[in-house]
């Protein structure tokens, strides 16, 4: 690189450490913004000229002034750019489009087959996101990135689905190629439940640093945020909950096997099967999610149940991580209350005081779109991250 | 910040840019410098003539060459820096030297009582520090900063123990404050098993971003390392393994009660009560360790039996963090190789293939200064980092 080369990273960071400031979304005047970072009022100057060019920034209004002439505002201009959000379940899809706030402004959705295989579910998103982008009036050159979330472990450097279980003819497909086809920007694929913590902690719970997502659906998986970040281990599968064993104990029900994971006693299909065996007509997270409506005694005890079992799981993860923020997502966790009464009944029992201390167990505020959300924070993150170095992308 | 307080920030950080590639004790030419930092070779001149007065980088012999002078080479100079570390465990304690690599020049160990309160301890470990730094004949100004690693929880970003179970009189007392009225310099503070975690991985595992350390000694605790960072979670308990509820199955032993915690299971104390209730004179983890060397068959058992209620519980941590690496350590590991079989037998079943496939389960390499080590890494790591701005104060 050459020392002009260099300047112009230079530059472009120092762009992306204003943007990053601004990003959440509070006006500032110029002398604000030198007071945060430290730079010169004329590097400033610059940078917002630069910022504004691009049409990252707009003036926001005059602040309130003084006396003399008002100093103006500069705010973040979310609206400058699109991604395309694509979240894939085991039995449906979403497809949105984004603003770099990660507000979905258009979204369809529809029931598939991850089981199809990778290319006639990529041709439907694709497809779909070509026609809400042409819809949306947007032009090429405004689109980011297009982010990805897939039901089940990826390695994430690369966008390549590894040995997931439940999505036959997707292992090591290239995703990311597939997609650059027909969207040539950068293509980042994850975890569906680690999209679905990212989106969380970003739109409802930005100061929280350390976070766990449970989603309880057909299966079972967390989405763990430590230290600020999403946290993948070393080949993309962390947060599998679900083949966890219980540890029972004299504070949860003893319906379980000695050998029981979670995964056959806390999702959809194993409280359906429960609830059958109890002559309930139910075979699907859905099917359970309705009768728990009804206000039926036998169904909340068994959900109830259900939730101690996940408590004693969580319990564990509560005392190794330490977070302040437990949210609970997923068809399964629209029961109600009785899912996380049972979880929060034995987390308080068996996790010491001190972990517990400042823990907030809730239910997931993001509704069928969280995981499109999830999807498009990743792209953003990745764009306007002043230390990534990619903003120069930015700058076209 | 002036502008030109500004640019003085950025020489360092180019410099500090320099020096992180330098840490990992190759030696390299100027023109090989240039091409990893893409920094013009007249700024690589520049700040290398920064570090080279500054001590932390120094003339390396020359490459060979293919003919006319030959270029070369620089190499860290981590001999030009001192760290003092204090490792304080339940009954024990380290006092070090460590230089900016993280090697213990100088060391004193003795047996204490934690529970005699901070005033002693510390005034032992900073008397000891004294002598340790006069005798090594190094001045003042070399000196970093103090790492301190404590048996109990820790607010890292304030360096003060919260609520220590079994550290009477150190709860919010102000260690960093009490250690500066001796040693004017940045004092860190953590928790003990997360030193040991951080000294393992920089020293012995640097290419590994997901480790879990695990100590087994009094008490049982683990150190997290996720992503490359050590993870302290949202109020510095993460890695409380001690006080999770082990869960039984068809493939441990029955031993255990329905609600024990995997403490009273796997400690040493816990081993040594099992092996004084069969006939064996055994009181402390040392008596379990002289044991143990005996080859007596019911002690290799009981053993055995804790390495699998230990697996047990580790079983959980690699679905949920999917490390690739686990490293155990404490006195207790000094056992033989009983208790990594009996934890391999249950992780290899219980965990997702996927989870293991690439894990390495293993006895902890660092003897008794691991901890000492793991105080002087934070600290260098602190100094050292390019992000963190602090790089200035060693070019005085």
């Amino acid at each position: 690189m050459t020392d002009s080369a260099r300047d112009s990273v230079l530059v472009a960071a120092d762009a992306a450490e204003l943007l990053a400031i601004l990003r959440d979304g509070i006006p500032r005047t110029r002398a604000q913004l030198a007071e945060l970072t430290g730079m010169a009022r004329s590097t400033i100057a610059s940078r917002i000229d630069t910022l504004t060019a691009a049409g990252l920034v707009a003036p926001a209004g005059d602040d309130v002034s003084s006396g003399g002439r008002p100093p103006s505002r500069i705010r973040f201009n979310p609206e400058s750019r699109v991604v395309v959000a694509i979240d894939l379940g085991a039995t449906h899809g979403v497809v949105a489009l984004a603003d770099l706030a990660g507000n979905i402004t258009a979204s369809e959705s529809r029931r598939l087959d991850i089981a199809d295989g990778p290319q006639p579910v990529l041709d439907w998103a694709m497809e779909t996101a070509s026609e809400l982008y042409v819809a949306s009036g947007r032009q090429p050159e405004e689109l980011i990135g297009v982010g990805v979330g897939v039901p089940g472990p990826v390695e994430h450097s690369t966008g390549l689905p590894v040995n997931p279980p439940i999505m036959p003819g997707w292992d090591r497909f290239d995703i990311p190629a597939y997609i650059r086809r027909v969207f040539d920007v950068p293509v980042l694929v994850d975890n569906d439940v680690n999209l679905l913590a990212l989106g969380e902690q970003a739109l409802m719970w930005p100061d929280e640093t350390d976070l766990l997502f449970i989603k309880v659906a057909t299966g079972v998986g967390a989405g763990i945020i430590s230290g600020g970040r999403l946290q993948r281990g070393a080949l993309g599968s962390a947060g599998d909950l679900g083949h966890v064993r219980v540890p029972f104990g004299s504070d949860t029900p003893s319906h379980g096997e000695q050998d029981a994971d979670l995964e056959s006693l806390v999702s959809g299909p194993a409280i359906a099967r429960a609830l059958s065996e109890a002559g309930l007509p139910a075979e699907t997270s859905d099917d359970v999610v309705a009768l728990a409506r009804t206000g039926n005694p036998a169904v909340q005890n068994a959900i109830r149940q259900a939730g101690r079992d996940l408590g004693a799981v969580v319990a564990t993860c509560v005392n190794l991580l330490n977070p302040s923020m437990i949210v609970v997502g997923g068809s399964l966790s629209r029961v109600g209350e009785q899912l996380l009464a049972g979880m929060r009944e034995v987390v308080y029992q068996r996790s010491t005081p001190l972990a517990t201390q400042h823990l907030t167990i809730t239910q997931s505020r993001s509704g069928e779109t969280g995981g499109a959300i999830g999807a498009a924070i990743m792209v953003i993150q990745r764009a306007l991250d002043p230390d990534a170095g990619t903003p120069r992308s930015l700058f076209r």
